[in-house]
C-alpha cells in the first residue's frame, strides 16, 4: 500500500479522553474513531489488525476440529426467557422492540441460540462430539464504557459451544479449547496465562480465564513465574488425543496462577518465594464447562447408545477479538508508539522514502516495494511529501516490525 | 472436510414456509436457520458460501483502489438528525434506546457515519480522491420479511463511499464502481446487468441498479439481449484510467436495459425486435452519485487548490452480500438442488464413498482426499454410513461442481 493513497489519519497530540496507552495509541495511529460511548469505527489500519487476529483465531479453532458458522447479532427474546436468563441478565443486555412490537435482544453471548440450533437438528449420540463457533459482533451495555476497545459496548468476540454425550467428553472439549487458545495467543506474541476463575452469568463451576500480563491491566494476578517458561513453538498437537491434550492442560494449570477473585494466600505460600510473582493483567478469553445448565431447560437431548434420551453436556468458550487489539498494544509498546508482534502486524514492513520526487530514490523504493509484494508481503510505502521527521514519527507510532529507509548517504 | 465430523443438517422434506427455490434449498441443504422473522443463522455450509462471496467482493474492491475498514452496527441517532434522514427514513429504521436512554439506530446504511469520519480527519484536496468501504451487518425492519435471505431484516452488505473534489472525479468513482461490480458478479458466475434506476432514500439523480436475470425475481426488466454477450473474462482494467473505465461503462450502459420503474416503451421500440427481451430479475447492487447531498448539511469540506473551502462530491455504492447467496441459487439450480458456480462453491469437490468400512474403498478415498488437500483444494468427503441413494441425494442438493464417486464396479 502506498501511503499517498491510503487513509491513515494520525494525530500529533495525545487525545485527552484516553486514559490508557492502547486507547491513546489506537486513536493517535488512526486505528479507531469513537462513534458513540464504547462503540467504535475501525479505520483502515485498525481494521487490518482486527482481521489478522480474526484469521489466527479461525485457523486455530479449525485446527482443533471446531466448525465455523455465523449467528445474527439480534436474537428473539423468547429464547432468553426459555433459559431463564432474560430476567437474570439485567440492564447490561440491550433490549429492543421492532416495528411489530416484538422483543429482540442484541446478543451479548449465544448459549440459547446455539442450543436452539442444536436441538432442532441433532438427535443421536452418533452426531457427537460437535463444537460450533462463530466470530460476531456482540453488545453489552456497560454502564461506564472506557479504555477504548478494552471495555467497549459493541465488541467482536469468538464464541464457541461444545455438545458432548457425557461429562468426560465435554471435559476433553474444555481441554481442547484451553490448548487451542494458548496457541492462538502465542501466535499473537502474547503470553496468556490460564487462571482458575469465577463463572458469572454463564454458569458452571469449571472455568478458566486467560490473562495477559500488562501494567495497565484491570485484574490483579498472582502466579508462579515458572509458568512464563512454558511455550508451544512448533510442537504438533493431536487434538483428538485426549491424553495428549490433557497432559498439556496439566502442564499449564499446575503452576499457581490466580486472579484476586480466586487467589488463595495459603496455596500461594507453597510456591518457592523467588518464583512468587504478582502483576496486573488483562483478560482476553474464558472457557466454561457447565454441563446441562442449558440443555436441560431447553430440551437439548440426544438418544444415547442404550436408546435413552439424555441432555447433552455443554461448554462455552470465548476470545475477545477486538479487545485483543488493545491487549496486544498494552503488552507491547514503547514511548514512541506501538510495537506489533509479527503475527498481527497490519503491514509486514514499512518503506520510508526520504527524497520523494528524487528519481533515484523513487526508483529504489519502487523496486523494493515491487520485490516485497512479489514475495507475498504487504509493505506500507510512505511516498508522501512529508519531511523525514514526520515520516519517522508516523512509522514509530504505527510500529511495524521491519523498516527500510531510502535516502542519501548522510 | 469429512462429513462425519461436519454439521450438515439436510432436510428430506420441503419446508412449507419457503415460497421460492433459494429459500427452500438453503433450508433443505442446512445452510441457514431462521432465528426470528427475516433474521437467520448461517449454518456451516451457508457460512462457507457467504465467506466466498465476501472474499470476492473484497478482492475486487481493493483491485479498484478502494480501502477497507469497518463501521459498527449501532449508530448514534444524532448523526441521522444532522443529515435530516432521521425523520425521513421511517419505521424501517430500527431505533433503540440504551440504558442511559440515549437514542441509537441499527444502521441500515452508513452515509452519515462515513461523512462524519471524513470531516473529522480530511482537510485538503491533496487527500482526495478517497473511497472507503466496509462489509457489515445492516438492519432494515421490513414490514413483511420473506424469501429467506433475499428480503431479510438483518443482512450483510458491502457499502462504499467516495469523496472527490468535483463532479467529474466523483463520476469517475461511480464508473469505477460500476466496472468493479460487473467483474465481481462475473466471478460469481452471474450475469448482472446495470439498469438505470430510481434513487429512493439515498438521494441523487445518477444511479444504476445491478440485476440478475431469474424467473423468480421480484423486478420486471426490459433489455436489449445484445447485452448478454458482454463479458470481461481475463481483460485487465486500469482503474486509474478515466477514459478506459468510462469506455467500459459506455459499452455496458448503451444497450437498452431498464426496470419497470424506469422503463420507456418508446425507447425500447428502437431496439431491433429480435433483440427485445423482458424477464424477471433480482437486484444485487446499486450505485449512486449524489454530489453534495450529505457533505453540505454535514459540513464535509476540503480546501481546494485555490485555498477555498468546498463541500466534497460523494457517492455511495452497495452490494448485497447475503442476498447474493440467494440470487446465485435462484439463477443456478435444477430439480435436485443447487448448482454452485466454481467461484463461490462451498467445497471444491465432493467425494462419495459407496462402501464405507471397506478397506480398499476407504483407502482410495483417503488417498484422493489427501491429494486434493495437498493441491490446496477443499473437498467434502462423505465418509458416513448412509446408503448410496442418500449420499447422492445430499450431493445433488448441495451442488458442488465436481464429484468423485468411489465404489465397486457395477
Amino acid at each position: 500500500m502506498r501511503l499517498s493513497r491510503y487513509f491513515l489519519p494520525v494525530l500529533k497530540e495525545n487525545p485527552a479522553e484516553a486514559q490508557i496507552v492502547s486507547h491513546r495509541y489506537m486513536l493517535r495511529a488512526g486505528m479507531i474513531k469513537q462513534a458513540a460511548a464504547g462503540i467504535y469505527s475501525w479505520l483502515p489500519l485498525g481494521y487490518r489488525v482486527l482481521k489478522r487476529i480474526e484469521a489466527i483465531v479461525h485457523e486455530e479453532q479449525q485446527r482443533a476440529g471446531h466448525i465455523p458458522m455465523l449467528m445474527p447479532t439480534l436474537q428473539p427474546a423468547e429464547l432468553w426467557k426459555e433459559s431463564g436468563r432474560y430476567d437474570a441478565y439485567g440492564p447490561e443486555m440491550l433490549r429492543i422492540r421492532d416495528r411489530h412490537d416484538r422483543e429482540l435482544v442484541y446478543g451479548p453471548t449465544n448459549e440459547e441460540m446455539i442450543t436452539d440450533i442444536f436441538r432442532s437438528h441433532v438427535n443421536s449420540y452418533r452426531d457427537l462430539p460437535l463444537t460450533l463457533y462463530h466470530i460476531q459482533w456482540k453488545f453489552r451495555d456497560e454502564i461506564r464504557p472506557r479504555f477504548g476497545v478494552m471495555r467497549g459496548r459493541e465488541f467482536y468476540m469468538k464464541d464457541g459451544y461444545n455438545f458432548d454425550i457425557d461429562r468426560e467428553s465435554a471435559i476433553h472439549a474444555y481441554n481442547r479449547h484451553m490448548v487451542s487458545y494458548l496457541r492462538t495467543y502465542e501466535r499473537m506474541g502474547l503470553k496468556a496465562i490460564p487462571m482458575r476463575a469465577a463463572s458469572g452469568p454463564i454458569g458452571g463451576d469449571n472455568t478458566h480465564e486467560f490473562l495477559v500480563l500488562a501494567e495497565t491491566g484491570e485484574s490483579e494476578v498472582f502466579y508462579d513465574n515458572a509458568i512464563l517458561d512454558l511455550e508451544f513453538g512448533e510442537r504438533h498437537v493431536n487434538y483428538d488425543d485426549r491424553e495428549e491434550v490433557e497432559a498439556i492442560v496439566r502442564q499449564w494449570t499446575t503452576p499457581y496462577a490466580r486472579t484476586d477473585e480466586t487467589h488463595d494466600e495459603a496455596e500461594f505460600a507453597k510456591v518457592p518465594e523467588a518464583r512468587r510473582a504478582r502483576s496486573r493483567a488483562i483478560e482476553v478469553g474464558q472457557i466454561f464447562y457447565f454441563g446441562t445448565k442449558y440443555s436441560e431447560p431447553m430440551n437439548a437431548t440426544v438418544v444415547n447408545e442404550n436408546g435413552e434420551r439424555v441432555p447433552v453436556h455443554m461448554g462455552s468458550h470465548g476470545i475477545g477479538v477486538s479487545r485483543l487489539v488493545g491487549a496486544i498494544i498494552e503488552a507491547s509498546h514503547d514511548d514512541r508508539g506501538i510495537i506489533w508482534p509479527e503475527g498481527v502486524t497490519p503491514f509486514h514492513v514499512g518503506i520510508v522514502n526520504l527524497r520523494q520526487g528524487d528519481g533515484a530514490a523513487d526508483a529504489a523504493c519502487d523496486a523494493i516495494y515491487a520485490a516485497l509484494v512479489a514475495r507475498g508481503l504487504e509493505p506500507l510505502y510512505d511516498d508522501t511529501e512529508e519531511r523525514a521527521g514526520a515520516k519517522f514519527a508516523t512509522m514509530d507510532l504505527i510500529g511495524l516490525p521491519w523498516r527500510i529507509t531510502v535516502g542519501p548517504r548522510g
